[in-house]
């Protein structure tokens, strides 16, 4: 039995997530129905990370095990082949037996896009979210810088998850902007449930001058779910990489 | 009467184009059916070039004549709120009675894009042309400077157009890769029909082996429609800038 690693993107735009669900169209779903006409057999994958619909992947990591001896560059060509449009395989590797792509994960990075500009752009639109007034970079970036490291983020998690703690450590976060686009990018050894976007809003919310800085210090190993910034929606944000 | 110039961004995936037709959606028809709706009268947009169906623009310009008192930001917000999502104006301004979009533009920036990978981009596919061989950098780029200058250039044209001459002046042609997207950047007074796309088209045969900068040389400045390379399709075509 092989054990082997996939790296996908995709435009999350018309999944309903990565999870597999009865009614809704999936990353999981497709991407296994893709593994079963090419392996004649039901196979299934194990994700880094269960990615919110809407959201998309450049590096979102699975892996599976299957008894077969086609070469890889030969699954990956036949998967990219089954595959819809809007889901590829990058990259195909194998790995040892006990590699596992959600409990072996270290650092997992996201990207978050925000349009900063009065007027739509029709050629962002499925990659960005727009905000209308204008933002201090400076700010955010300070804000950003307060929130890396090992903290209790349970300020910043959506209800509905479950998991027993909330410490993680954010190991990196920035703020840059081009343009009109100011690009988030965070990395962190795990995010709760909806975090990144929380947090991002957050530092909308401080950039445009609606939250103080020392609000953020408070919320910042707050014990409760008090979630003091806006959830932003799920089509800026990207899994851009997982290392292991 | 004033005459207002609006600069345009679109996503062209779903136009048949900027034309006005009678069966198909295009740029113009949506934005003069906006441009009715606003100023409850029928009005018609010059543009600075007519963009192909499938082709994007991030900086189109357009301009057109009306008597009416409204604010331009209120022109603006107005019509990006009748117009659908991949549709935008961008920037609005009044101008000289006499300014003509198409008439008085003096040079036409077009980026395309290509996807020099092996496997397919789910989040560049609607922006991107892939090519699979690899490409030599160098030899396009070299390419690129030679195709520079004032040359008639009817060996990189499509048939169906009308014109006097063939003579154009290209003042930048770049060609610069960033990741696995490779970008070519065209400068120039004017281009003939699909010449842009005609124009990558060679370079990436230059590219692949598969023409020698020989023959490039010898279709500058041929008096005939002989259309050495191949035409590139419109997916990766913006019209970037437009300056008068």
């Amino acid at each position: 039995v092989r054990n082997i690693k996939l790296t996908l993107e995709y435009d999350g735009t018309h999944f309903f997530g990565f999870q597999k669900q009865k009614r809704h169209r999936s990353v999981q779903s497709e991407l296994e129905l893709a593994l079963k006409k090419l392996f004649q057999k039901k196979i299934k994958v194990i994700a880094s990370s269960r990615t919110d619909s809407g959201v998309h992947a450049e590096g979102q990591v699975v892996n599976f095990h299957v008894r077969s001896k086609i070469l890889l560059s030969k699954i990956q060509l036949g998967l990219n082949r089954y595959l819809p449009e809007d889901l590829a395989v990058r990259q195909i590797v194998e790995v040892p037996k006990n590699f596992h792509s959600q409990f072996l994960a270290k650092w997992k990075t996201y990207e978050y896009r925000v349009l900063n500009a009065k007027h739509r752009s029709p050629l962002k639109r499925f990659r960005a979210f727009q905000v209308l007034e204008p933002l201090n970079l400076n700010k955010m970036k300070q804000a950003a810088r307060l929130l890396c490291g090992k903290h209790d983020f349970r300020a910043f998690e959506a209800s509905g998850s479950r998991r027993i703690s909330a410490v993680r450590t954010i190991r990196k976060f920035e703020v840059e902007q081009k343009g009109e686009t100011i690009y988030f990018t965070v990395e962190a050894n795990g995010f709760l449930y909806k975090m990144v976007r929380s947090l991002v809003g957050t530092l909308l919310e401080i950039g445009s001058g609606t939250l103080e800085m020392a609000d953020l210090n408070k919320a910042i190993g707050l014990k409760l779910r008090s979630n003091i910034g806006q959830t932003v929606p799920p089509q800026g944000l990207t899994l851009t990489r997982v290392t292991y």
